[in-house]
């Protein structure tokens, strides 16, 4: 853990909720945001959904929290204030911010649209931005933004299903876009029925594909064909339903972040077909390495996706409908939310209705 | 350790040199072979390359060998016979077969021209053949197979260095081409300099790649790039060359069979990088999935080669001259070559010279 030190005062006050040590519990807070710049973006925070990372990030377990802290990179509402050199955006824009707030935008990785992968990057909260001071992020009533770092919110889609779209999205959008399981016709499996996964299947199921959910627990099987619309259940510890569907799958997307073994997922793919990990396991996972090199098959990571892949995400879950499952919460209802997030009882994403419940100190 | 049952005696003799247990020690071997069928191409053997397969073959390490077993899947030689429908080759030609006899031609590997990955596949050594018998490998002086997994040897390509293309050769070209790593200007790593590794810096470098050799021994950096044309080399256990490397790679062809850590060398891949593995490991090999994740790089596998690209294989190593490194030995050093082999003392493959010293029993 580690303190904010030379905080500059910003002349813009803010207010949202903060973690203030590695408790976790979210408390009122009053801080500040920087001007207007000319390039950019004000705008009037309306929803916030709750990612699982920040449940991480407010108790440090990275062990790289700086308190307090804004959390919150799933960022929904409309625009109150532009620069004079804003191109895109005018007030009354509905609009999101993800993860991601600043790239240097002249790296080959953002060249590449990549901006997930410039060495320079800012994180919405809990970074170090560019004048020094700490990033903070959607819980709170207001952000500022780079126009580049900015998501159009079609109007189809409404603000508050629109939120995790902005991480648990375009997580899943990119990983199927970027590994080639977005084709009409493919078999698509998805390992975990979370906020990712839950999504995986929404936008593998708007690709054309046919989804298989493979999940430890059998009871997710109504849930995962009837509401999520899966073509199919696999429950991972039966070995004569895990038999039965061997080779069956072109890619797997695998959201779960304990430790579980990959062997029985191979099994799965097809000759040449693709596990995309998700999750991050605290240990090493178990590689059999045989299986992988008879079927050429392969296990590949994803992480989040690139500021142009984000608003052709949004673009495509607005006219394909694609909406994630929330359950909109009051702002003071967060850290119960984070309690129940951190015990998977949730179904598939707290959003904060900042814009309704986050009510201002009176004191 | 399964002994031979109901061996049909076919009416052509042959002979070459057995491992009649799991001692794995060679020694003459009278036996017989089919008759030339109408899409058969029978060939005396000239040349045989001693793969790594065959010593574990002959000492039952993988539990499936039936003995006597003649090892032997890098075969060349010259036509002597051709059925009356086969229609690709004549009397008098150069001609190959390598670790694959027969596949069933009509399930969708098969029409892929992915042989390597027919579930009904026969290899040429050790396998159970149409007709019940046991098919036996290149290790004697004659062979017979189906037109369709014989292999044309280019006049430029000579038939003593041809033989371990066929089997080591196409295991290299193959991941290279498969897994995109065989575009001009990539920079390409190589794991392990053995009977796979060094085919796979003399094929990535014909590819107009760059190529960085990774490898425990610091011994190796003269021959790597002086004799093989690695353009540099780094010692996978001196930390600052690792740091030095970190980030440069396009893509990793990982030719160890023994257990070793992949976090390093996914470090040395770029951002959407591929580790391609070669070697099979007893036990699995440990992932961390962070650092694949973030940098969407991705660890597969691969597994020898079809026939087609078998062939566009020799015809490319002819063309740019790629020939395995050899030394070419008598057929009764054949016991303390593989021995030497186990050792790795050999650079890079033993040939056994049939045509010259395998000499029939006179009793």
């Amino acid at each position: 853990m580690a303190t904010s030190q030379h905080e500059i005062e910003h002349p813009r006050k803010a207010f949202g909720w903060a973690a203030r040590d590695t408790s976790g519990i979210l408390s009122p807070f009053n801080f500040s945001r920087r001007e207007t710049g000319e390039k950019d973006v004000r705008f009037k925070v309306l929803y916030c959904g709750i990612c699982h990372a920040d449940a991480n990030q407010v108790k440090n377990d990275w062990g790289s929290t700086v308190y307090p802290l804004v959390p919150g990179h799933e960022i929904t509402g409309v625009v109150t204030e532009v620069g004079s050199k804003v191109e895109k955006f005018k007030v009354g824009d509905r609009v999101g911010v993800g993860y991601l707030i600043w790239s240097c935008r002249s790296c080959q990785s953002c060249s590449d649209d990549r901006e997930n992968q410039c060495s320079k990057q800012i994180l919405t909260s809990g970074s170090k931005y560019l004048d020094g001071t700490r990033t903070q992020g959607g819980y709170s009533d207001s952000m500022v933004a780079d126009e580049n770092f900015v998501v159009r919110i079609p109007d189809a889609l409404p603000l508050d299903a629109a939120a995790p779209l902005l991480c648990a999205g375009i997580t899943m959008y990119s990983s199927l876009r970027h590994y080639g399981l977005d084709k009409p016709g493919l078999h698509v499996g998805v390992v975990g029925l979370g906020g990712l996964g839950h999504m995986a299947v929404k936008f593998a199921k708007a690709f054309g594909a046919k989804v298989t959910v493979i999940s430890t627990s059998p009871n997710k099987k109504q849930e995962a064909i009837e509401n999520l619309g899966a073509d199919s259940f696999v429950v991972s510890h039966e070995q004569d339903e895990m038999q039965a569907a061997a080779g069956t799958l072109d890619g797997i997307i695998d959201t779960v972040s304990s430790h579980h073994p990959l062997g029985p997922l191979i099994g799965l793919l097809k000759f040449n077909g693709k596990i995309v990990l998700l999750g991050v396991p605290e240990k090493p996972l178990e590689l059999p390495v045989f299986t992988l090199l008879k079927g050429r098959k392969m296990v590949a990571g994803s992480y989040i996706g690139g500021l142009k892949e984000t608003q052709e995400m949004v673009d495509f879950a607005a006219k394909h409908n694609v909406k994630p499952d929330i359950e909109v919460i009051k702002m003071d209802y967060v850290n119960t939310a984070i309690e129940r997030l951190l015990k998977a009882d949730v179904k598939y994403r707290f959003v904060i209705d900042i814009g309704n419940t986050l009510q201002p100190e009176t004191s």
